[in-house]
């Protein structure tokens, strides 16, 4: 047993793991140029072949008019959120309370855009076409995040989704999805992208997420839309003379992983059952609706922690690289099946299971 | 005689070139990732090895406590603006009527914050210190721009920089470096950057121009100031997850090539003569002060295009890439001395202009 090591640097030297697509070195960024030709001209400041063949691809796999490429998402929806207030002349948007936008971005869109958020629902649980309706102030745009993440990637019924589209679009709301893992929620809906998609007047896609790229997001909608995202791309200084590392990886790892979304989530599913039966131990939400959930231990982080990297040296098998404390007797990670997986044999997973229900067993009885 | 070929399809075609490090293909990347091993971990968020070492290194370079990757000047300098002015409390800054920020950047600095410019000197020429203590208005900061690009990349006297920033030192204006050429520039005022750096509070560094690289920026200054601008990169959208395609094809080529920028100056000097002595044909400044200057045309943009596209069929030599006009019966360019012009021999250097100076001769004369 080594005292000093951190759950991440112990996970770090794991050969195998229940979540993730593996490390990220720079040999996934390599590994996409191996096929291309050197002479292949970069693209420019948003023009060139290679940039605009992925965004019109992107266009036709979300079933919008068009699309643009950003090099993050946090760029991308500010400039969403900007457009939509712009067109209603009201700086108001309405969203969840653990939107990416308000709790990872330093409060770019109020400080950049002066743009206010209205916070729907409460912070453990999603928005309903009720929360909307009595949302009590005029907002120019709804984003919805699917699944919402940091809830353990939540996800209304199909059917509350279609009604919250119409309602918005008969009050003139403009509806936005926050879709960095659209791709993810695809199997549980069974729907296609553009179905989903369609409910909505614009969407942000993530390359990074399921799909494992380098960096890189789309947004996309019609064609008005995107063209007035291209100016505000610029105002941010995203609009790099060469995205093409971001491009090309975005585009490669898509193709590699799109059709791999079926089985990520049912590797989500069978964990979800596996941790439940572990003690102390509860997935939120108990049965994954994408590839993704949270994981809830009943006992202090440091212990946690400690069984953890425990199992880790054990079996060589990573569970996770971080835990997070709720309260100084419970703590949360977050689990997200990738490639990662589907190298574990059932008796890999069996031996691993059976340990940690054994530790976790033993918790605070020491 | 190609008539429907455009002046930058024909440039492309050319094997030897007067200007350029030559085409900006995927290659360029490519090249820079051959020798590295593909375990190494990737920057996260602006963390880990890569950002942190390069970051230390362009701080020492320029003399300054501490500085920030970011992957656009557009974004660096924005930010850079905006902390000088919440620092003073006043959003008001000073700068040329063609800086980057005035010209190129959809406003970026206006609707995003809300900081309005002071446009100092005018269009034709470089701002003095007299410009300065007669701007007629309170401001924040003074942006300076080494050398002044769109003029052909001028320079003041050193001794007129140094008494500018005296100046606002005692006035308490924040002066901060529009350095996206400063490499190129040290060579002429025979100072290293970390001396030109000192007489500014904050400087901006580009890794695509003189230097080559794919894409990215250095913004450095005191750790207090570079601290408060990784907030603002995440609130703009540059806080990527990962940035070392950048980083490493930055560092890359700032190897490669930061001890050539005497090379390129003389080039530079030399093309000047060349072309001064071509008829309708000036170039400004009349000698360069770094690698790059204009070259102005007295003959409608169509024609001298024409001149151009024979010129490069006939030779397999390119000039330039692309010509604007000033007005119906002028137009000029601009030339970067890069890699490209050393391939040339004198031979070839001759044959280009006795044939360029015989078209010029010609025309309007058809």
């Amino acid at each position: 047993m080594t005292m000093n090591q951190t759950i991440g640097s112990a996970f770090n030297k794991t050969t195998y793991r229940l979540s993730g697509h593996g490390p990220r070195n720079i040999g996934m960024l390599m590994t996409t140029f191996h096929d291309m030709n050197e002479d292949t001209d970069s693209d420019m400041y948003g023009k060139g072949k290679f940039i605009e063949q992925f965004q019109e691809k992107m266009a036709e796999f979300l079933g919008k008019e068009s699309a643009v490429f950003f090099p993050s998402g946090t760029m991308a929806q500010q400039i969403a959120l900007r457009i939509w207030c712009d067109r209603q002349g009201l700086r108001k948007v309405a969203y969840h309370p653990l939107c990416h936008l308000e709790i990872h971005e330093e409060d770019g869109l109020k400080k950049l855009h002066g743009i206010e958020p209205v916070l729907l629902a409460d912070r453990s649980r999603l928005i309903t076409l009720d929360d909307v309706k009595n949302r009590g102030e005029d907002i120019s745009c709804l984003l919805l995040e699917l699944p919402q993440r940091e809830i353990g990637g939540q996800l209304p019924d199909y059917a509350e989704l279609e009604a919250i589209s119409a309602y918005c679009h008969e009050q003139g709301i403009k509806l936005h999805l926050d879709g960095a893992r659209l791709f993810e929620i695809l199997p549980y809906y069974g729907k296609t992208a553009a179905e989903i998609c369609s409910l909505f007047d614009s969407v942000y896609v993530s390359f990074y997420k399921g799909i494992g790229g380098v960096a890189g997001a789309i947004l996309t909608g019609d064609s008005e839309f995107t063209e007035e995202s291209k100016p505000w791309k610029r105002r941010h200084g995203g609009d790099l003379i060469s995205l093409y590392p971001y491009i090309i990886s975005s585009d490669y790892y898509f193709e590699q992983r799109i059709g791999k979304m079926e089985q990520y989530y049912q590797g989500a599913r069978q964990l979800a059952e596996w941790f439940n039966r572990c003690p102390r131990t509860a997935t939120v939400p108990e049965v994954p609706v994408s590839n993704m959930f949270h994981i809830h231990f009943a006992a202090p982080q440091a212990q946690v922690e400690q069984a953890l990297i425990d199992l880790y040296e054990e079996t060589g098998i990573g569970i996770t690289s971080n835990l997070r404390a709720i309260d100084e007797n419970s703590c949360y990670t977050e689990i997200s099946v990738g490639d990662k997986y589907a190298e574990l044999s059932s008796k890999q997973i069996e031996t691993v299971f059976s340990l940690l229900i054994r530790k976790l067993s033993l918790l605070g009885k020491a």
